[in-house]
């Protein structure tokens, strides 16, 4: 029997592969990502990469193997144009695609620098260009029209972006998407929730819509302001979207993108999906992110965390006192080892249970005379973890089991 | 025409309001919340509250108005032990459960503190009970009949917490909820996903499933290993449970738990679900827990975020200038105001483009010459940000005109 909630190396639900779970998934054969950390993540307040750091990360993401850089928006600065060209030119695997704006100009920088592909911006609700651009709507049909057929001739995969597409009108703005992308040029379309409003019931339905509507590869982006960027773009991918657009640890414009960490370990542990990724590089790359930028993430965020695997609660250092050598997955979704991330480890803190004290006696090969003796150590921790306000280190824990043994 | 996706404090997307989006939405006439931040939430390695740092967080989480709390265990220290009698004493508003496991000692140590209800924890797949807990099924069995006829006894709302469930053959595990449900006693049932390993398509029919087979309440505790904790819990609430549980800012055991922000604010804002909080007190008690825990979240996290509403993009600056006076929520999903967090502000970095220039001179009443200069502003702006790293002070800002303008 295939049991692919439960391998070797993860162990998650097989209530995610009844037929019922899966009777409406209608994943494509061949999924992408699109990582925009370079431009849309980058352009969250606050972070900077120079042009050596870019060409690392780009480095970072083709080693981990996602299928698409959009490595920023040449105008930004020299920098960012230079980068963009020598990320280019070291032909790292993944396509390169550039940013634009819905003017020519805009897409020639992008074409100088070499990419495959250009994203091309294009307003798309009527009150984001009423109000936002100031523009009349003529204006921004005319200008995408312009741009986007000039991203052709200049033999740029050219996929369009509507900002704020999830706010119009959807028969609205899927006529303007048709309309722009007959009197112009698409290769594919974008399905942009600039503002991260679209609720998870929505997307399948409209991932649908759009499909039925554009006859052409669809992309989603996603923004996280509900922290629901992950999810909406699994609930995408599953209603037959193409292409994820996605960041590393969901950095990005105002509350951040989609995150690829979660997409990609979603669709191997809980689909069945193998993006093809080198998933052991994963926290590696997240890791290297915060250094150079210092991005903060929550201390245990799922996945990209240091301390997800630590584990402080005496039920749950029972657990692993019992399952550390013959069951490691009775305690976690996955291995540590899956996504390069440090082995489990019980630490010492208020939660501490007696297990917790066995478990440091041994690995320190100390010995108490009974079991009394634990429990004053244990109480011990406790009041040290209260007073310190933090968990204590090995050191202090000999230090107590010194005070209470005499030895 | 009621456009529940658009207020005066918020604006998300039409599309989820579309009926095929709430053609299969289920929800219960009346939803809580309960917070496991005391609990689960302290469980995060090396978070620690203490006494009195338990009780200011449970009096935020009365202001802000969750229908629950789960104060703590017991049996981790006395600390915690005072904590919960003190919450309960000072009868904020919100009911007060506690933690046991499923033992007699654990139930009858928690009725002591005089709280309302208790969740019982059960073991309850096949191979936790086997590896982790190394107990005969029997035995896990009999003392979760046990404890749970014990808090029957003692008065206490009971609510059964069958650990690792989702992991567990579904028909197996009701089987094993019915018998102890009909031979101890439960009040509500959770549904926990302890590793975070159910994909959002699993939670409808899981929902479904478990409401047609015990005619209970149904409470769902989920955990966000893959960042889908709060995506979860709204599916499935929508498929009809009744309590979801909860953390300030997902904290949690390893990768966290469900964030009520996320979850509150979803449903107010794409669901038309009011859950009748003070939304204004979010961030506040979000920024309450970092500053006394040392918690860490992404600078632009959703909702919590320091810098969730700052811009740094010129393309964005430039539809701030546009619109914020008349037109604020072409920005956003919803004001900053909605959730008591500080004002968006432009700031000033690489990503900046000649609006952020012409709002920085206006806001601060300096003059230049000519676009040629306010051009040389911006260039400078960049390079200064490529040369420090970071984004520029107002004061930087200034001394850059000075040497431009001469003045």
């Amino acid at each position: 029997m295939k049991t692919p909630w439960k391998t070797d190396k993860w162990f998650t639900s097989p209530w995610n592969f009844l037929d019922e779970a899966r009777k409406d998934q209608k994943f494509a054969s061949k999924i992408k990502l699109h990582d925009v950390s370079l431009r849309d993540g980058e352009q969250q307040a606050g972070l900077i990469f120079n042009k050596d750091q870019k060409i690392a990360l780009a480095e970072k993401l083709a080693e981990v193997g996602v299928h698409r850089i959009e490595a920023g928006m040449p105008v930004v600065s020299k920098q960012d144009e230079e980068a963009i060209r020598e990320i280019v030119k070291r032909d790292l695997g993944p396509e390169i695609f550039a940013f634009a704006r819905c003017m020519k100009e805009d897409v020639k920088r992008a074409a100088d620098t070499g990419v495959k592909g250009v994203i091309v911006e294009i307003p798309s609700s009527e009150h984001i260009i009423q109000h936002a651009y100031k523009w009349p709507l003529e204006k921004a049909i005319e200008l995408s029209i312009e741009a986007t057929q000039y991203a052709k001739e200049m033999g740029l995969y050219t996929v369009f972006f509507p900002i704020d597409m999830s706010r119009a009108d959807m028969g609205w703005v899927l006529d303007l998407v048709e309309r722009v992308a007959t009197e112009g040029h698409m290769d594919a379309l974008a399905v942009v929730d600039t503002f991260g409003g679209l609720n998870p019931h929505a997307i399948p339905y409209l991932i649908k819509k759009t499909k039925e509507r554009i006859n052409k590869p669809i992309e989603v982006h996603f923004h996280d302001d509900y922290g629901l960027g992950s999810a909406n773009t699994l609930l995408a991918l599953a209603a037959g979207a193409d292409v994820a657009h996605t960041t590393i640890s969901s950095i990005g414009e105002r509350a951040g993108n989609a995150s690829y960490e979660d997409i990609a370990m979603a669709l191997l542990t809980m689909y069945d999906i193998d993006l093809g990724l080198k998933y052991d590089k994963i926290y590696e790359t997240a890791k290297y992110l915060r250094d150079i930028s210092g991005l903060q993430v929550r201390q245990n965020r799922g996945i990209v965390g240091d301390n997800v695997n630590d584990i402080e609660s005496g039920i749950v250092s029972a657990w692993y006192y019992n399952v550390k050598d013959d069951a490691p997955l009775e305690l976690a979704p996955y291995l540590p080892s899956l996504t390069g991330h440090p082995e489990t480890r019980v630490v010492v803190g208020k939660f501490s249970g007696l297990p917790t004290v066995e478990i440091y006696l041994q690995e320190l090969g100390l010995t108490v005379d009974n079991e009394g003796q634990k429990s004053e150590i244990l109480a011990k921790i406790k009041d040290m973890a209260f007073d310190k306000g933090r968990l204590l280190t090995t050191e202090e824990f000999v230090q107590i089991v010194k005070e209470v043994t005499g030895k």
